[in-house]
């Protein structure tokens, strides 16, 4: 069997017509546009205060040209907090494979959890939720959810026989936790005094450390102590 | 002008008939069974998935005949969520008034909340919020939020100035504190492991302290400065 002499295409001219390549990724783009202008809308008016028709104007597009790219406003919604969700996950399996004391693969899921709860998908998560959504639909957002309040779950376990945390019921302190980053999701404004990264610290290093002053009794003991020693 | 002689009632007999004062009370424990049992509805099946013939089903009456206690859905929704919220804010303006310490106040305030949004109309608030509300009652029940976080907002104030709290952004801080409280009534069962009282007084006892445990390098050091000083 002889093989054929590779024949050499002719050089490149700028084709008017996209690439098929072009023209998919152009398709995901747009879709991507279509689906981050509906979360902001949704985030800023609510799911059902919110049209195709305000998307679509929005977007400088008609309403069936939409429907090239989303099926309904319950399947924008479905999207959106997949892609929220997708992107909690992958970032946490991130830091638990790069491994490390459990305090720190906490203290990184936290920051991956708050700041995507101040990205437009991640608000959608938190203000909209999947209730508009019909049964199997809420059913498989529930799951991922699930599944990464069982990974904060493992962390505080980790913690805790590390001796990094304080013995606690690691379901109920997960749920404090993700709760307390959650809302941030509620009342976040990207025009507030804070900004998101601000936010993330203060808050993380808040449920770290608890709002407790440092008990005021044992202060002036250390200190007197402290000169005793001196 | 003289008063003219006071006259004695007959002797009451039992009337076939209903007082008017007793039928007034009865249409109020009616309408009171109609959002319990909405609020219920709502809270496990989502929002959406709830008609008010699903209502009218459980409480065993014809759809009509839920028209005489409620306007719509919506109506529901609101006087569920307004209803949480109205006992909140009782509870808390009764914590204001006696006074105190304001990290007891703080504690108290937080008890409050804990226990609301693991009952059905507070679960309402946090499960379902106001968003499938048409704008002006979102706006309503917006303001009677925003008056509670304020409450927070103070209490957490006056418990950095007497010392009890650390310095911290009493803003951010108080919207962590009812974060992690309302996310309760997300993950809240009544059948889990732990009683709504076990819940809040964990809760309330991980976010004053936080999940930290006590610096591990701190402790030999104060150990040994006691010694020293024995």
């Amino acid at each position: 069997m002889t093989t054929s002499p590779r024949r050499r295409s002719p050089r490149a001219i700028a084709s008017p017509w996209q690439a098929p390549a072009g023209r998919a990724e152009q398709r995901e783009r747009k879709r991507q546009a279509v689906l981050q202008t509906a979360a902001r809308l949704f985030n800023e008016r609510g799911f059902h205060a919110t049209s195709l028709d305000d998307i679509a104007e929005c977007l400088h597009v008609s309403k069936p040209t939409l429907y090239y790219y989303v099926k309904s406003k319950d399947d924008i919604l479905l999207e959106c907090v997949r892609t929220a969700l997708a992107l909690m996950q992958a970032g946490i399996a991130d830091v638990r494979q790069r491994g490390g004391r459990a305090l720190d693969q906490l203290i990184a899921c936290m920051r991956i959890y708050a700041g995507i709860v101040t990205e437009d998908f991640g608000q959608c998560v938190i203000r909209i939720g999947e209730d508009p959504l019909p049964p199997p639909l809420r059913k498989e957002l529930r799951r991922l959810k699930a599944g990464i309040d069982r990974e904060f779950r493992h962390l505080i376990e980790e913690g805790v026989a590390e001796g990094s945390l304080r013995r606690c019921d690691p379901k109920l302190a997960a749920f404090m936790l993700a709760g307390a980053l959650s809302w941030i999701g509620r009342w976040y404004r990207p025009d507030g005094p804070l900004t998101a990264a601000q936010i993330a610290d203060q808050g993380i290093a808040l449920l770290l450390g608890g709002v407790l002053a440092p008990a005021a009794p044992a202060a002036p003991r250390k200190r007197s102590l402290r000169k005793a020693a001196a």
